[in-house]
């Protein structure tokens, strides 16, 4: 099955199963026991997000023998999980399909708040950042990004993955209100590594940094060079991409 | 001095100071405390909210003898104030001002979700309502309600009021996407009144209330004749007002 799902990160210890704390893989793993009658059953996503992280539309696989009709599918499965978690949808995936060999693309956004004070209710939602920023900096910068770089100056230094090499297909940054979006599309993205490119465009944004270094930056191979690390809690994993 | 504040109803037990549980109340005069030293400083608010209940706009007041330059107070405040209290203003007032006694009308909004399925980041703050409404119906059926009336019938038994006559000045209801907004102008309202207004309006937009039945509910006076309570969470204390 495959199988799309949002969630409020907020009360979460992020997306992969740990020793401690609530996961949202735990949560519907422990969902899908219940309706397979105690069986474990495994689920794939197309990737982690962190603590704190949003998705929209997150996408996992997994395999059942449950003979649920499957226009019945979508309410069984959401009667089982916890009232952050929904699923948005559900269907029977071809036998071959892998929720993170498959991805063709991914669109994260990330979600800023501006003005002088931190509105309580978008506190776990958007990151308060309350600086005069020159959005046209940052578009200047984000021209750089774009394309295939070696990301490792963009990249958390704990990441398990040798290659770091992805391609930036667009990033687009909105002002709506009071807010700023950035819609980040890539064929993937590495270990914090939307929150570090965001982190640094706000700096350049707040005239900390010239557009210029970014190229500097993502030679330098070092994550030393790049800007902070923007919290997860404005971080939405929005959308994966499949084939077909 | 008189002061505005937003809250996030989520996590409280409604305003007024309890035994058991977090209330808005004692957050609040727990960071007065601090702020005066350990000199124990109480509030007045305009009135209590319920559990899981927000505001945009609560007011209250309370005295100091503390120096600190007008211009200094709003941060020295949202110090000692938690994540999901936020100041909004603060200012001296007049030595005979109230927060309670001194209202002229009060504005509630009330949100609703409507739709097939609950979206996961708006369920403390919108009460999903998933089925086909006549908003005309509840239009017509508020203007009944606009006036001077005993709102016994739409009134909590365990108010401790004993005069249930209010007026309301306006109630409009919007249709935003997929969410519908109430707005409720009154000089005062009782226990759950907001809420049971708009449980007996939504029943109506549902077709399983008439318009017309809102004259014979108000002559009851019993609240058994109105509509459900509609939940907390969807419910907004949006502003109060006074004269200047």
């Amino acid at each position: 099955m495959k199988c799309k799902v949002a969630y409020d990160g907020t009360f979460f210890n992020g997306f992969q199963v740990q020793p401690k704390g609530r996961t949202i893989q735990a949560e519907i793993e422990t969902g899908l026991r219940k309706l397979h009658k105690g069986k474990k059953v495994k689920i794939f996503a197309s990737g982690r997000t962190d603590t704190f992280v949003h998705a929209k539309g997150q996408i996992f696989h997994f395999d059942t023998d449950l003979e649920i009709p499957i226009e019945r599918w979508h309410n069984a499965l959401q009667t089982v999980l916890p009232g952050d978690i929904e699923v948005r949808e559900i269907s029977e995936a071809h036998q071959e399909f892998h929720a993170r060999y498959d991805v063709v693309s991914k669109e994260y956004r990330y979600f800023v708040q501006r003005g002088r004070r931190m509105d309580v209710f978008r506190r776990h939602y958007r990151y308060f950042y309350p600086y005069q920023l020159s959005v046209e900096n940052m578009r200047e910068a984000a021209k750089y990004l774009i394309g295939t770089h070696d990301f490792t100056s963009f990249c958390s230094a704990k990441t398990d993955k040798e290659d770091k090499v992805r391609t930036i297909y667009s990033i687009d940054i909105l002002e709506k209100e009071d807010e700023l979006e950035f819609r980040l599309i890539g064929d993937g993205f590495l270990r914090n590594m939307v929150r570090i490119l965001v982190g640094t465009l706000l700096e350049i944004g707040r005239g900390r940094r010239r557009a210029e270094d970014i190229s500097k930056v993502l030679d330098s191979r070092d994550r030393e060079r790049a800007g902070h690390t923007a919290p997860g809690h404005g971080l939405f994993l929005w959308e994966v991409n499949y084939d077909n």
